[in-house]
């Protein structure tokens, strides 16, 4: 998507030099834009190790092209080194092990050194391309949505609620939850974005209103807290969120709040939407407030905040030094607060029938 | 309530100098402790407008404080200049309009400047005791509750949700949603308080953290985000919140993201209550979502944040800079969320019929 003015990815080739790997370093975003030059898999693996990038489709890319960088400087060594190197950065991210399996079955096709690297490469670039494409047509199919509310509206503002950042930054372009978005923007629709802050952490206010506003989409930062207000005065006429993970059945694991926001909409007759590619879905889980396990992170991250201060980065401290926290950093919601789930395949409504109907050959792994 | 293991109230005659005023500057709160003289009517004034103190109750008794400071310094001189300075440091709170006024046709009973100003303390004296009277009853209604939770777990820890800062340093002691807490802490009844850091201005991460804290009670800070999920995982027994407002209906105006809690304390079977004195409800208002007044306030409260940081308290900014930030200071809770309310009469039921059963002389005014 656009930032200053020129369109971006979160990670691609260096163009003069296929070497390097080059990525947004988002630790200092909004405050910072460093575009960082990857040269070794040992790099790479210390950039998604310490969240330079984040986001479960963009780890993926960023392992696949470790995984290509590994093998253009050492073509003999055993890419299961480098590979394995790479998936212990973040070792939760299942996206991280497909980008760098993809390459590791890549590289076998290639003899010599400079065949083994155009291999991996083209598997990486692929890799990348299908992340992009697929939260291509997630906008595609997201963007009749929000057209049928312009309608409705006569072309008054849609006013769309979202939480977190599932954006083009978690991913390389696009996004999930924004897709819809950006393609209803690049439509001339008239769309404005209520971005929850999301505490902890504040990927809302920190990546989300960022990239929005680069992008020229119209948007306002609020407490995570201001959203059922909003929506009990017709203030906003839809809500998308992305998702981590998500049941066969409907159920959205997403980050933690969603589920409050999701109680909000129901209760306001507001449609309500995850928008997610079909990998996030668990094909073994079936009750998702019960089944899918929540991540229990450092308290510090509810107890102190980063911001902008005196021209750098600070963590300021938010409560009394003695003063327990716990930190939560999803919840669940259960499908029948969710009017309908958006993929690359369509949408469809969050129930075990109609997501097998978009989804039939899963019919045979449940 | 405790604090450094000794009893405070926030605001008290000194000791040894009656013609000085005590209270916490809170201010500097949870990171420093600082006791503040007032001397003045202008100091008190000051103090009001600047937010040393703040919270419906406290600023009525500073009020009251403050016209018996300007009656002790200047017995002959007209006390409406004192009071009108008093009444325009914050326009809206109508218990400083209450508490001057107590003070003020108190002083008609003396002659000479010893014998107003006498009066002028034993009003003011008066208006206090009262308000902590009310507090303390809201306590003893309220621990009844928590007392059956109590023992319908056999004894095991009743986990009580609270959202923003009712407690006692927004009143004079006690608090009103936090009353009842402490009242089942005193009585040795095991409780634990989620205490929801309430974006923006942190007043759960700030004060509701510090004053439990300092009295003893076990609390863990949360993001707001976190209420629903500890909800639907059976870590939440009840919620208490407060209330700047509500209808004669039982509709309640709180903090922003009060009704989210709302919401999902529904969703979950868990009784949701607020806890106010009578003076809180407005006997005009039938329904809260349209008629109560909902005050936006600076977006620089939602774009920053104030926390501790090299030995100082610092504002760090959380958002692009060119973002724009809305922010809604409170929402308000429709009366089917609401399982009670706490008054100083006792407990009702959030229903008209329910309210004046408690307020009978109350049918004549509506």
């Amino acid at each position: 998507m656009k930032m200053h003015g020129r369109h971006y990815r979160t990670i691609w080739v260096k163009p003069q030099d296929p070497s390097v790997i080059q990525i947004i370093d988002q630790r200092f975003l909004p405050y910072e834009f460093i575009i960082e030059d990857i040269r070794s898999v040992d790099e790479m693996a210390r950039a998604i190790k310490d969240m330079h990038l984040r986001g479960a489709p963009l780890i993926g890319a960023a392992g696949a092209y470790g995984m290509y960088l590994a093998v253009l400087n050492h073509p003999d060594a055993n890419p299961e080194f480098s590979a394995d190197a790479l998936k212990s950065a973040r070792p939760t991210a299942v996206n991280l092990f497909y980008g760098v399996d993809a390459v590791v079955s890549a590289i076998q096709k290639g003899s010599t050194g400079k065949e083994k690297s155009k291999a991996a490469l083209d598997a990486a670039n692929a890799f990348t391309e299908e992340c992009v494409e697929q939260c291509r047509l997630i906008g595609s199919h997201g963007l009749k949505i929000i057209e049928e509310i312009s309608k409705r509206k006569k072309g008054k503002t849609v006013n769309i609620l979202t939480h977190c950042n599932a954006g083009w930054l978690a991913c390389v372009d696009y996004g999930t939850a924004t897709a819809p978005i950006y393609a209803a923007f690049d439509k001339g629709i008239d769309v404005h974005v209520w971005v929850d802050e999301t505490r902890p952490r504040n990927q809302g206010a920190r990546l989300t209103a960022f990239e929005l506003g680069e992008h020229g989409v119209a948007h306002t930062v609020i407490a995570d807290n201001t959203g059922g207000h909003l929506m009990q005065h017709g203030m906003v006429d839809m809500v998308i969120v992305g998702s981590d993970r998500a049941t066969f059945t409907g159920d959205v694991a997403n980050k933690i709040g969603t589920y409050l926001k999701a109680l909000a909409a129901k209760d306001n007759d507001i449609p309500f939407y995850a928008a997610l590619p079909s990998s996030t879905i668990d094909w073994t889980m079936k009750d998702g407030v019960k089944e899918i396990p929540i991540e229990t992170r450092d308290a510090k991250e509810v107890k102190c905040i980063e911001g902008w201060v005196d021209g750098q980065i600070k963590e300021v401290l938010l409560t009394p030094e003695k003063s327990p926290a716990a930190n939560y950093g999803f919840d669940v919601t259960p499908a029948r607060l969710v009017t309908g789930i958006i993929t690359e395949r369509g949408v469809c409504e969050a129930s075990e029938t109609s997501i097998l109907k978009l989804f039939p050959e899963k019919k045979t792994v449940l």
